[in-house]
């Protein structure tokens, strides 16, 4: 089996409240910051409360999600008074843990997000090919057993890549739900804290010489949204996701399954030909955005042994 | 059996909306819309949304909680162009749909309500002596299976009562849980739209003449709040509900039992002597008011058989 050796990660960022109203992000950020976890092993470990000002009054951002702005273009944009606060707060952010791309990024970025969605624990990334974020999911995978533990990927050039973990030299985003926004649940919460624990023992591992094995790994790619069907002239939803579908998140939609339940009582079935996985099914966020759920393709990749370089 | 009459019901007003972010109130009341609801057998029904500006930005409220603005003491206050947006429009729909306490109020007022709790649907009236609040309850407890239903009991004089169900000569609120607010699940909508339904179905049964059998009822009577650890500087919480008393609501709280996990790991036990009823748990709209949980005594009380009194 091939086996890749990478130079280690001396510098790494756990960010929560990226989006305000995302409550375990934002609990388990302050936690780190009360316990003064500052470094793992030889690395050192920053927290950062990614949008202050959404925390404060608690909704998902002030004036634009700061979550779509970590673009190249957005982060090389001129600032004046009349931006929206959140493209400042980007540009403050890559200066303190990127600059994005650069060889003076955090080695490690690790952004912290709740779903309404019954989503379990997820691991979100961008390359199919960042084996350190692919070996920090396998291992977070065979770790927690409280929830179900998923890989997703983004396949999105990192110049166009517009959340915060793409900040990092490597960057993860760890999404977790079902909890409704502005709540935090002790079970989301708990779940959240120990795939950040764990990352953090994996990357003291990794520093100090442990050599992981390589294997097979279940990924979703993305492929497509699904809108509400929506009134023409008003944009008003007409029906809500239907009960079968509902919270089943994962689970393969086949042509003719039912999606939506009309507010009249009529049901919308699924028409594509390709079976396909939805997820983000019904997450508060995205009904603004167009989006009833996303749909994934599930695949195997093979991931190589990994050790860190230390030359 | 003692045996009331009471003058029909002629004229009915379902309201929605009353918290902007309460998503299936919103669509039950655009549905009847839709539909042209405006009469059943022989009463008018009016629907209202009852907060347009909070609708259109999805939040609970713009300036303050309109649910709180319906004392007498508001709703006679003099507005200014500085009074928050809810006071003025607590005072326009005491115009349409009261005046409160007077002989031209609507006959029965519903104002629809969701929540983050798991509470099923509970219906939530002032008076242990409002013999139609009661009978409508019975009824829509005899007719929906699909989720416990509930009857909660306010002891608040009508002057100082702060909710829009008020402004009725009668009123309910029924409130339907877990929904994250911001989000409409069909399950819940439907079991709003349903316990709406079968409160006209009474409304009209009751002025055709039907005869409405007595009998014993349990009811939750409110007795007191419980917040959140806090930080006595930042006021920030240091805990979640612990997740054997998330998603319980109505299951006996005894001495002892665990409350809270501390998000360093800690149980906070309940103290209380008496055993009582734990309800709206982890509701997102009360971090702000400082409640954890409501707790309640659990009563029997009897109601007299009633009918329409045609004089």
């Amino acid at each position: 089996m091939e086996q890749v050796s990478l130079p280690p990660l001396s510098r790494v960022a756990v960010c929560g409240g990226t989006h305000g109203n995302e409550m375990s992000g934002v609990y388990v950020v302050r936690e780190m910051q009360r316990q003064k976890v500052e470094k793992v092993g030889s690395a050192s470990v920053t927290t950062v409360i990614s949008n202050p000002r959404a925390v404060e009054v608690c909704r998902r951002y002030t004036d634009t999600d700061l979550n779509r702005c970590f673009t190249d273009d957005i982060l090389s944009s001129l600032v004046t008074d009349a931006s929206p606060y959140e493209v400042g707060r980007a540009q403050e952010l890559n200066i303190q843990l990127g600059p994005k791309g650069s060889a003076e990024a955090v080695d490690l970025l690790c952004d912290l997000h709740n779903t309404t969605s019954n989503m379990g624990l997820c691991i979100i990334s961008y390359s199919f090919s960042d084996w350190v974020c692919l070996h920090i999911y396998k291992h977070i995978q065979k770790k927690i057993t409280s929830m179900p533990v998923r890989l997703i990927l983004l396949d999105i050039p990192l110049s166009e890549a517009y959340s915060q973990e793409s900040l990092g030299k490597h960057g993860i985003a760890i999404e977790v739900g079902p909890q409704p926004h502005g709540v935090v649940r002790a079970d989301i919460y708990n779940a959240m804290k120990e795939a950040v624990d764990q990352t953090l023992d994996w990357v003291k591992d990794f520093n100090s010489g442990s050599v992981f094995e390589g294997g097979k790994l279940e990924v979703f790619t993305f492929m497509s949204v699904v809108d509400y069907p929506r009134h023409p002239e008003t944009n008003q939803i007409m029906a809500a996701i239907h009960p079968q579908l509902q919270d089943r998140d994962f689970c393969l939609l086949q042509k003719g399954d039912p999606i939506f339940l009309s507010f009249s009582g009529e049901t919308v079935h699924y028409e594509g030909e390709e079976p396909l996985y939805p997820f983000f099914v019904n997450e508060r966020a995205y009904y603004e955005k167009n989006i009833a759920f996303r749909l994934a393709r599930k695949k195997m990749i093979t991931i190589p042994c990994l050790q860190v370089n230390k030359d």
